[in-house]
């Protein structure tokens, strides 16, 4: 198999989710692993000067628009989170515990929170609604709520979102593959033709 | 014909030129007419608080490499201008008063302006490039060089963007149809589906 895909996402980030939800088959059908990468774009942002594109005039309102707009037009369900945007560490965290296990299994809890958030409009910043996410999935809650919290993974966190920045990921989502950067789910065309052909030359 | 769909460029916009080289041919698979309106995004920036995509930190490099990458992507030919961005009105000028002789003498003197800009590396800030450029495309240049120095052609150009602004106009390419908004050369599969298809329910 050639170079992974490497997926960069921010469990508030809407078009972050609807990536999320076709990555996967992208991968599967270029015949590249995909690994998923949980940041905080909340820390990216204060070196970047980025804002989020909800708070930005005219951008805001239009994104708004556009991402129930985009989800209908790729075929998923969205529902616009009553609390948005959320504090997202807790979930990061809870992603890089389930990884520990296998990269599926992180994958699996990734997609399950980003479900809770965007269709059943649940807080995933809440501890408690991640462990009842991740129990329905059949992980061990009780040892997620405990992991979640040591400075291990607090660390791990920070190591990875410092290394997303030393990448230059400044957006979500965000894809890095064969040294080349994408940004963006409406880049995932782009990112297909590039893995399928194997690049072009510009 | 169904209502026409709005195209909202900027001369100092990659993504604007590159689709301006496509929105004609989505209209005409879509059977519906394009209306070509050139704006100032500089204008509108100071109402929006928004700033220039290539001043942006990360996304500023970013952006770089992917007008040439994305314009590879489309087929289409792009040369990172030597001097950018520029200053536009001029050419803005140029193409209103192109249109008051036929919307499609409006769509040819924007498309090659963009094209000395964004292929031939010529400064179309300049006055006189403009003039050598519609008369390479048999306009009167003369004509065209009193024209927009006339304070019609400047109101007529400053009630032009105050108008986009009003229509919540906030980047370029931006489309306006059916009520609906697209911002972007990357919502043009959108675009096409939703001018196609008669919308979709969302």
């Amino acid at each position: 198999m050639s170079n992974p895909i490497h997926f960069y996402f921010d469990f508030s980030s809407p078009y972050g989710y609807l990536a999320a939800e076709q990555i996967e088959a992208l991968g599967k059908r270029a015949n590249r692993e995909v690994i998923w990468h949980p940041i905080l774009l909340g820390v990216i942002f204060k070196t970047t000067g980025g804002q989020p594109l909800t708070m930005t005039p005219m951008k805001g309102d239009y994104s708004l628009n556009d991402f129930n707009r985009s989800a209908a037009f790729y075929g998923l369900t969205y529902n616009a989170p009553t609390v948005f945007p959320i504090a997202s560490q807790n979930a990061c965290r809870a992603v890089l515990w389930s990884q520990k296990q296998s990269a599926e299994k992180g994958k699996q809890l990734a997609l399950a929170l980003y479900r809770a958030f965007f269709v059943q409009d649940r807080d995933i910043g809440k501890i408690d609604v991640i462990a009842d996410v991740a129990k329905a999935q059949g992980f061990d809650s009780d040892a997620l709520v405990a992991a979640i919290q040591t400075d291990e993974i607090k660390n791990e966190l920070k190591t990875n979102v410092e290394s997303a920045i030393a990448q230059k990921v400044f957006g979500s989502p965000f894809f890095i593959v064969d040294g080349e950067q994408f940004w963006g789910a409406d880049r995932l065309p782009m990112l297909e033709k590039w893995v399928t052909q194997g690049g072009w030359k510009y």
